[in-house]
């Protein structure tokens, strides 16, 4: 850390810094320039932040100079680490596409769209049950009856399943179907539901929240690490800013300003980035080569009967192109698409 | 609704359209253009979402003219509502100060922060037990403790408490204590919770999410009132921009637009949306004189020492200015200070 | 300055940015930390920025601890200043009101528009001949025949004129009729307009740039002040947010902290700010009590046939409460509200 | 454009507006809902501008269907057009590589970038003799001994140049040494300069502003083409947004988005949206896997030492990598990557 004192600030002003960081076990370099002093602090930064220095007489400015977050920091884990789903890895050696219906309406709808999925590629399955919607008027989702379909439909094509957890006491059941549990872009910062899904023993895709800085991100991760679990994938979702033209800015230098951060895989999802359909394969093309260690995407077997953001699903002339972008894209930056190392027992 | 065709769209296509709309119950009008076509939908707007309209072959865009809320609008309730929290109102005819610590941190630091808020006019007490932090590593607040505190002080002062809760499942043991629950930033999507505190049978005050839209502010509220609780007050604390000078941009234009669009008081926290001290009178101006019905106001009695937001909390020396504002400003809006009507029954 | 060395950095790269340093004259002071290595920099910022730190090895980040700007910032010159245009001041004892049209479009609507302007107690009158529009098929300005009427309606009225240039060639033209010139949002960044001025030998009204921050404009400032123009009034005017309901997003703060950085006078643009009529008042109360120097507000004696930015200009029913806002709010804050000191020689 | 009546509006409001948009030489089509009247337009948009419909009584809400720029739209010119600097096309068929010094300093200096950017695969030069910096004691180019220093690098290494104009006034000065002329992002928005471009008869590269809509964006670029100059490149360089990791955040998506509304090509400048040396090939190739139709890039013989933006030029060691993208990701989208068809006539 670094403090800036005020231009005013009096010598008895930098005296009192000095001790109070040293009454918390820790040393303060001072440093007097023409119209300011600075002071350098070496120790604990949490030991630090309880001081309250800038609150302190003549302090002008408290500046962080090391990341507020451990557990999910490269600094201490240099390689990136990879997360197993299932048997399907998400990680730096490939690209994995998750796919599947935006929200589970029926078991045909369900079951053709996974296998729209499977069609294009896909080795994990996603779909949801709890459904968080702005307006109250709209769908909310199956609850329970969407899960067994889920589950239902992840014995027939062999996908594990990824699906949306909204509130903490939820959790429990929720796990006890999906193989990863997913944290919405609204509740990025509902703690309660971090530390719920950190407690649960399932692997976790964390989406950014919509207007969530990159440094936010990392630290509600931290919440999910900090009860030991660390099977989090993160997913840059989009964020809010003034252009209207799509429903929310794809911030694709996300990727690799989190993978130098964080040890975490970092994934895309370029269906409610966009919130278009014609946007969806080019906004894959561009996940895949920034680096982004997969995708996840909506399919839906009839997007205009779709309860649930239709107009961004792909349809089935899309796939094809899907299947070339995972097949063509990931070879170029040395990886290969992400199968399902576990195999799979059972054919569609 | 509207729907715009697009150029290439086909009379076909306008066809389906006009009988998809017509399948739902609705009537709908066409008006070609020399080059687009465009269609008006005469009927319940909750009818045609289900139809998505969006996704039909020809459609450009489909425009909502409506408001996507009900029961808070103003459309069918256009006389401004007052809240009542213990005797004390918030509404048009008043404005309510509401201070107190960011955190309760000891029954010491409350009873006496408390005592400076009444001291600078303010009716209710605002302070927080269970607190949302961005990181893991800070302090989260004493929970059912904390609240102990503050009905402790509400006992020694008068003065009825607002405290914030963060998880729906500790909302009854949260509305045991207090007179108004606070749904904070940082849960203005989280669905279940706005559901709970609406069952809860006590106001709640609603902060605007800090990069929701006004609208989408509206629609969590109306998720609350959905529950049966109309007892909603609404509170600007600022929004995410890029500018970085202060932690938010206030909002002030808020006030007026939500009071115009709903019947609900609107309140503002000067002291969260700049984060720094001496914006906190400036803005508590401004907040009175664009028409907010009430302004929440940190108060400490030692900042330096405190666990949460010191920096932006004022102190004794700001209390008379404070009072000053709330005593001079609401006459000049044809207003005056909300008192406790209730009367008090316990001197400090 | 402070120099943030990375983790990883050796004892090499720590030696060669001290050399660097002292190369160019200034002194570097090590601080040796657990996990990283910072280095305090006194001496001038600007020498500094020429070596590049940023780029060299070794190094994590480079903060600036002091103001990038001289000449406007308050360090130097803690009394804030005053400007006049014609007699009347614009400073910190008063509040000018500066009203007129949006766009001059003919001898009469200018001459009623100032009319009423000056029934409501303006000092100034606003107006514009060169009119920059997103769209080229936009109205444009009536250019050299508005500044001729404007001039000839400072003569029947006696109000000074502050009038909009767009580029730098026609600072000399414009200048030859204005009191003050008006540097628009859009030209915040146009260097070269931003010099002309300052060689101008006028007053001018710097308005804030639709998405620039703080220090942004007043580095701008500080390109109009180094031509030796320190007459320069600030104008707040809204910025660009996701919010949608206004047209931009009034940032009442940006008055008390642009007012704390530099010792110029600063005032507030309530008409282009919400974009909406109904707006206008309100703002206008926040900007007064928030502390602004002044507002500057749109009229127009028919809104309906404006020929510019209509909806939001205050008609004659609102005129008496304009009035009103400008005698009783003012006194509230030790101020009074700014008359033409010089005497005005023609009455209306 | 359709016009949504208030609930309160009455049957002569209705009346009223119907008679004024008949005036105009349009047709309104009436439709009744249960709360609310809309009422569609048929003729002339700028036409009906001139009404201020908005301002009419009974007037809730004005909708534009249709695009506010016609002749750089895609709706009456379906095919994508190809724009040629010297021989070298930019459009739908070629991924063209441009690149070299933020600003000119030297002429080795130039030389040696311009010869590391032909290395790469580049067929353009880039280079800035007028540099437009936000902070006035910035290096501010070198005016046009710089252009003359970029000539003669065209000379020996056969690369066209791009270079930026910052004044309308110096345009005829700069489009006599360039082959392309670029407007920043600072000037996106400076008419007076975007209509001198557009008389220049040189080919134009048009930056969105910082802060710019892509509809913005597309307006500026409709000032060029009213002038007759319909050879304009767009060029998204990041906008600005909450997040502070990034200098900009790249938005992708406008990539697709600008070319479905315009026929005009659209290029990437993945250097100063990100503005770190790390991001810049990531981006780079998510760039040109979303479709972009080249890229503008920075690199430096000598990064620590350069005068502008060091920090995120290449240096040698990623030309390799560059140049790799450059040949391997274009046939992924059926594309090669541009070269100079005019032939060039002198060699390195």
């Amino acid at each position: 850390m670094v403090i800036v004192m005020a231009p005013e600030a009096t010598q008895e002003d930098i005296t009192e810094v000095v001790a109070l960081v040293a009454s918390a076990g820790g040393e303060a370099f001072v440093s007097r320039g023409v119209s300011r002093t600075i002071i350098g602090l070496i120790g604990d930064v949490e030991q630090f932040a309880s001081l309250n220095l800038r609150g302190q007489r003549g302090v002008a400015d408290v500046m962080r100079v090391s990341t507020p977050f451990k557990l999910v920091s490269r600094d201490n884990h240099p390689v990136r680490s990879t997360v197993r789903v299932g048997g399907v890895p998400i990680g730096p050696d490939t690209v994995t596409l998750i796919a599947g219906p935006c929200a589970v309406e029926t078991p045909q709808q369900t079951l053709e769209a996974a296998q729209m999925a499977k069609a294009a590629g896909a080795t994990l399955l996603r779909g949801g049950a709890f459904k968080p919607r702005t307006s109250p008027y709209a769908f909310q989702g199956l609850g329970e009856q969407g899960l067994r379909i889920l589950a239902d439909v992840r014995e027939k094509t062999g996908l594990p399943i990824v699906t949306e957890v909204v509130d903490a006491h939820d959790v429990p059941l929720v796990a006890s179907y999906a193989d990863m549990l997913q944290v919405g872009t609204r509740n990025t910062q509902n703690f309660a539901l971090l530390q719920a899904v950190g407690a649960a023993g399932k692997p976790v895709m964390l989406k950014r929240g919509m207007s969530g800085t990159i440094e936010e991100w990392l630290m509600s991760a931290e919440y999910i690490a900090q009860r030991g679990n660390l099977d989090i994938v993160l997913c840059e979702r989009g964020i809010r800013t003034f252009e209207t033209a799509t429903r929310n800015t794809l911030d694709v230098s996300a990727v690799p300003v989190a993978q130098r951060l964080s040890h975490l895989p970092v994934i895309i999802d370029p269906s409610h980035s966009g919130g278009r359909r014609d946007l969806v394969l080019p906004l894959t093309r561009a996940a895949v080569a920034v680096g982004a260690d997969g995708v996840i995407i909506d399919v839906h077997p009839h997007p205009e009967q779709a309860l649930c953001d239709g107009p961004q699903a792909l349809v089935d002339g899309d796939l094809e192109e899907l299947a070339r972008i995972m097949r063509d894209f990931p070879p170029l930056l040395g990886r290969t698409q992400a199968a399902n190392l576990a195999g799979e027992s059972v054919a569609v």
